[in-house]
């Protein structure tokens, strides 16, 4: 089952099947919307309330209409009927269909919200990653927000995946490294955590917000060399928590044999 | 009546009211597909072949199939149903359903194409533009594609609404002029006519070329003091033709009082 709702007009909890979209959403015109990505074990949301605080922190930057306790409800119904109860949940809030065509929103949107739910299966640790051919806009305003416009990282994405690797790094303008294409990026390094501050252009993470907290991480600009002078460098996000990396463009990086044994308590609301 | 394929599974020519779109649409989740923007005249679609062409080389670049033969025949049916002949029609084509989460996109995708009309009216000229509150990515892959990754040109549209403006004046990482929000932008000086290069971030707009082709103009970085220095300012895009643009972020440009010769021609394939 999934939970669709079209501007406050439902239909609510349906069967995938028969589920649809007007033609005139702005999520598939636009890339008008946000998403979230939670991850789903032994029948339980994973960080919900965290991944609705930004949701919403978000949408009124945005200017989208957002009811966190309505989704939250609409998200454990959809959660009950996920088989087998371990998987990756999908929050989407699109801003709706607009008032003609144009970039301008709809003085009054009316928003779509879709949740659906897949099987995931984390990927094998320790993970391989290339380097993404691009640099991305520290200073755009998307990059704050985990948004429908994501067609970068699917560039990025693919690049890796036509190299073999797992995932691709993004590094700003500056040449300093900001996150992987669906994952933020940690190091440690003499006893100490380290992760770029969001100001370097990285997605205010979950998951990142965990690890810092459980780590005591350090907000501080990363460069490549930082990366290969590291004694551990780490790629988290909400559903696989928080993963090795081997390798950079076929380069070796430094990994510790055993995972940080705070990672424990990645899944667990602090 | 619309036109929507669906992974080459229609249903074809239907009317608007009840197509949809399937929820795992990639176009809706992760805006990842392309659109063109087309003016309708007298019944018949002005430039389809650039913009068709344009629609190609992007879809070609993001490895999305892409048949422009069948969509220009799928164009001209939409077309014979639009009401007056007069109007805008949006060609829209996504990477279509992906193979479950994530932004891999899959090996052999089925893409999503939609085709409609809307009533279109010019804006009033000359045009008031505000500066966008952000800087925009010249290095970025999608500033060479029309992509239905739009957020950041909603975000600045919005913020030309807000202030009553027409459009919104992007800026670079270098702070030299690139575009607007739906325009490109071209000046006239002592006599020659001149635009930003495709390397400053520009979309490759289709009326950008027929406006470099009719002028002579030549492509050159654009500061604000240029533009303000100018004879005259102009947005340019493949619906308005080319307009006059009178003043940013309230402070006035120099407008000539008449529409240079050349506009009579802009929709004429040349």
């Amino acid at each position: 089952m999934i939970y669709l709702d079209l501007g406050g007009q439902g239909p609510g909890l349906v069967p995938a099947a028969g589920a649809a979209l007007p033609i005139g959403d702005r999520g598939f015109l636009l890339g008008d919307g946000l998403f979230e990505t939670v991850r789903l074990s032994k029948g339980q949301m994973d960080l919900l309330p965290l991944h609705l605080r930004r949701l919403q922190r978000s949408a009124d930057a945005l200017g989208i209409p957002c009811d966190p306790p309505a989704i939250g409800e609409a998200a454990r119904a959809v959660a009950a009927h996920h088989p087998g109860g371990e998987g990756a949940m999908r929050i989407t809030l699109s801003r709706g269909t607009g008032n003609g065509r144009g970039y301008a929103p709809p003085p009054a949107p009316a928003p779509t919200l879709l949740i659906t739910t897949t099987s995931y299966r984390p990927p094998s640790a320790p993970l391989q990653a290339v380097t993404a051919s691009f640099m991305v806009n520290r200073l755009s305003p998307l990059t704050q927000h985990k948004t429908l416009s994501a067609l970068e990282k699917v560039i990025a994405r693919s690049e890796a995946v036509s190299a073999g690797a797992d995932e691709a790094l993004l590094l700003n303008g500056e040449g300093r490294v900001v996150e992987a294409s669906a994952a933020n990026i940690f190091i440690y390094s003499r006893g100490s955590w380290f992760t770029p501050p969001l100001s370097e252009g990285c997605l205010p993470g979950v998951m990142r917000a965990q690890v810092i907290h459980l780590t005591g991480a350090q907000e501080r600009p990363l460069t490549m060399e930082a990366l290969f002078n590291a004694d551990g460098v780490y790629l988290t996000n909400a559903l696989m928590g928080c993963l090795s990396l081997a390798s950079i463009d076929g380069r070796a990086l430094p990994i510790s044999a055993d995972p940080p044994a705070f990672t424990a308590h990645l899944f667990k609301p602090l």
